[in-house]
């Protein structure tokens, strides 16, 4: 069995516990206390492992984006022209729109941090500009930013609406917003 | 000095200070009492306007979607055709990204609520249906329901950015997704 400050897993079950903490009860529900129980650490090791509160949740919360991104690689990646780009777009949107709602509540939670504190508007920065380049390997600069948002507020949309629009309305928009591209 | 449970204001009063303290602390750290000292009113008083928590943050977020409402209604009611229905939809992105930070914070601790629960669905579904319904003025139905996902879009990514970008880009997005309607 792995013990002490130096067992890697500990930290990652740490980052762990804190975004299940903040999906289940809020940023504010969280407390060294609260996660290391969850996480199953001494205590004291929370202090090992991050300076501080902020610490942690912009680790996690970085984790939490990585994730995203990768959902937004994996349908972009493979797409091999304009035409499969957009469909890629239009699958990522529903994708992400039908996903598990632990990833909607993480990201509101993040996006709230980021309206209330500059620190985690660096954050949400940072996924921005990873999510755009992804956008810019197949659309101009212009144009994934107006993408960018558009997934953005489609996604939303969908995922709190008691009717969600269906795929035509998506991909309508999508070839909207990239005809001239 | 008006006094005693019918004063209307005192309904007011603590449906404004439910929002400062939504604005300032997050949703967790509301509570009847905390809400009560904020708005000056005695703490019994609290139970006759309001069933519980979730009444009054209901009823305090139907409030302030009425305000973001009045927002959109302000600048769509009074175009007069196509091109400027067009240019105050631009007009209205600019306004809200860069209107007051608490908007901004009220809109997001909202949806991460809506997130969790759905009764709380309920009010984001009946603000949707508004905003749709002023944009419908304008556009048919399928492109009102692609242009408010790009209001949504756009308005939190300048909001968040550190580099908020211009007037031409959100200008351009939204001829993109009317060109054809």
């Amino acid at each position: 069995m792995a013990t002490g400050q130096t067992d890697p897993r500990r930290r990652e079950r740490i980052l762990a516990a804190a975004l299940d903490l903040v999906a289940e009860e809020g940023v504010a529900g969280v407390s060294h206390r609260k996660i290391a129980a969850r996480a199953d650490v001494p205590l004291g090791s929370m202090t090992y492992h991050f300076t501080g509160i902020d610490d942690l949740l912009g680790e996690a919360f970085t984790g939490f984006a990585d994730h995203i991104v990768a959902v937004f690689d994996l349908h972009l990646g493979r797409a091999k022209n304009p035409e499969q780009a957009r469909e890629a777009v239009t699958d990522l949107i529903h994708t992400l729109s039908e996903g598990p709602r632990r990833d909607l509540v993480l990201t509101q939670e993040l996006y709230t941090l980021a309206a209330r504190r500059p620190e985690y508007r660096k954050l949400t920065q940072a996924w921005m500009r990873r999510s755009r380049d992804l956008l810019e390997q197949h659309f101009d600069a212009t144009t994934a930013r107006q993408l960018d948002a558009l997934i953005e507020g489609l996604t939303l949309h969908r995922a709190l609406d008691e009717a969600p629009h269906d795929r035509e309305l998506t991909r309508l928009a999508v070839a909207r917003l990239t005809a001239a591209a």
